[in-house]
């Protein structure tokens, strides 16, 4: 077992809650329509002045106050947003501000789409193992709400905005990360993506409207990602002695209602088992594991010494899986 | 020391070389005005159908060749760009087909701006102590020409495209990291930076074609740089057992020809210890570090037992540091 000790987590939402009932209007439907197709109550979205650094610093700030770390005691900062803040510079240095954070910490980002918290938190217990870092946080964020085709109802109904953080240091032993694995299928990379932002489409080489938004084949990822579901957790199991059934929670990657719903079914994981916030934060890209395991945590669901799997898919296509034992 | 063996290196550069008499031209200079003003001799600008992961492969390529390393046999991607591909998914997901690398390998970025290859060196040597991997390609690109503001000599001068990819493991003991440092400074964020690209600057709450080009305020940056770095070095080697008169070379990141020859005058470093390969690449965002020491380990100037120097700072502002035992 590689040592993880998570010291307290938290979590931030923009004000502003946007109903299902709400898009109805908006969209002119029938009421009702957008909640029954998107699985969704509710979702919050930024207002224009909200910036995607300023909710992440809100939810290491609710990270640090539930764990009473002094913010001085941190000494890294990883940023691990599905989409950034801007192109350049990360959006780690963009945070340590607004969190209180140290001036002169060292910042960066990790970016694996909507698994971005489980690759950092990879990173962070390859860090901690080094010796190179003590104590860490991790700060998932993202404002999907900034690039939503309102044209293209299956894209758009399920997403929210979000931020949750970790706080992580190697620990007192016996907790840690039992099992992890990650997979990516670039077959899958067009499915799921924002083609503006960097050097692909831009104003030089040819830039569409459409570049800036969401763009999903949301049958063929699920179709990919469903197909390779089984075979993925028998990898990530393998050799580590745990089994799903010893599963104190499973935290998906809250993807969509139909995809949790798949993935309950096909794995055959007990509904009690499966942290499910979906309905009232929609799909949230990178918070979204951070946040439900933030949930978990607080709802004593989980607790010291529980076994917990995050699991998901993401764009790319990316499947990870982890156990830790809290 | 933090175990880390570079098994190869390799890099790669755009087709066209870009002089700097045809920019005198382009730009209705005087003849020998634009190398004067930069220190560069010539430049490598991608083409309108050459991409980011495309020169990023061909980098990754490169290395393998070079070091005899089968693609099945390297088990963790990490793309460590200033300016990503796109703004999701990850530009590693993208890299991993034309570079022949195994399907279903994991693969994500990690962001540092200019200094991201040193931040990769420091993950993937976390993530082989972790024992998560046994060997990681690291493969910083960037097409700094895509976002050029033509307007500003001083911050589209000194530019040039590249890609570099180093692949490592924990080695055979007596080489690694003895001593690495990165330190971020949030006050020269909005110093350098690329405002478009993420959710802050996008059509829905506001966008300025200046957004999606390279802005910088060079003066700024070179003093807050300048003033912080003499205490650095002293942080960096500090407990370390190192010194800087014992470096049988320093890779410094290329940022300028003025930047390098402040460096080499303050910190007192032997003109034949410094590796400069900047008046025939320019300044390569995350590409130039690797490809610094690309260059010196080709041409012989460091080799197995060396102690290499790796120093620069970035946007963000982050400055960065670290002592490899080849």
């Amino acid at each position: 077992m590689i040592p993880l000790h998570i010291l307290s987590t938290g979590k931030a939402l923009p004000d502003h809650c946007v109903t299902s009932a709400e898009l109805d209007g908006r969209l002119g439907l029938r009421p009702g329509q957008v909640e029954k197709k998107s699985g969704v109550v509710h979702r919050f979205h930024a207002g224009n002045d909200d910036s995607q650094s300023g909710l992440a610093a809100a939810a290491l700030r609710d990270a640090m106050a539930r764990g009473g770390v002094a913010p001085a005691s941190i000494d890294l900062l990883i940023s691990a947003s599905g989409v950034a803040e801007q192109a350049l510079p990360s959006t780690a240095c963009r945070i340590v501000e607004p969190a209180g954070l140290r001036i002169g910490m060292p910042a960066f980002d990790v970016n694996a789409s909507c698994l971005g918290f489980l690759a950092a938190l990879q990173v962070a217990a390859g860090l901690l193992a080094s010796g190179a870092y003590r104590r860490i946080a991790i700060v998932a964020s993202d404002l999907a709400s900034r690039g939503l085709d309102w044209n293209e109802p299956e894209a758009s109904l399920i997403f929210g905005d979000g931020a949750a953080a970790a706080i992580v240091e190697a620990g007192p032993g016996g907790c840690g990360i039992a099992a992890q694995r990650l997979e990516t299928y670039p077959q899958g990379k067009a499915w799921c993506e924002v083609r503006a932002g960097g050097t692909r489409r831009n104003p030089r080489v040819g830039l569409l409207p459409s570049d800036h938004l969401f763009s999903m084949d949301g049958k063929r990822v699920f179709k990919l990602a469903a197909g390779l579901m089984d075979g993925f957790l028998a990898r990530l199991f393998e050799g580590s002695g745990h089994r799903l059934d010893q599963m104190d929670a499973v935290v998906p990657h809250q993807a969509s209602h139909l995809s949790m719903s798949h993935l309950r079914k096909r794995l055959g994981i007990p509904a009690d088992a499966l942290v499910d916030i979906y309905a009232r934060h929609g799909n949230q890209v990178s918070a979204s594991l951070p946040t439900a395991l933030h949930e978990a945590i607080q709802t004593r669901r989980v607790g010291p010494g529980s076994r917990v799997l995050l699991l998901g898919s993401a764009a790319g296509l990316t499947l990870g899986g982890m156990v830790l034992v809290l």
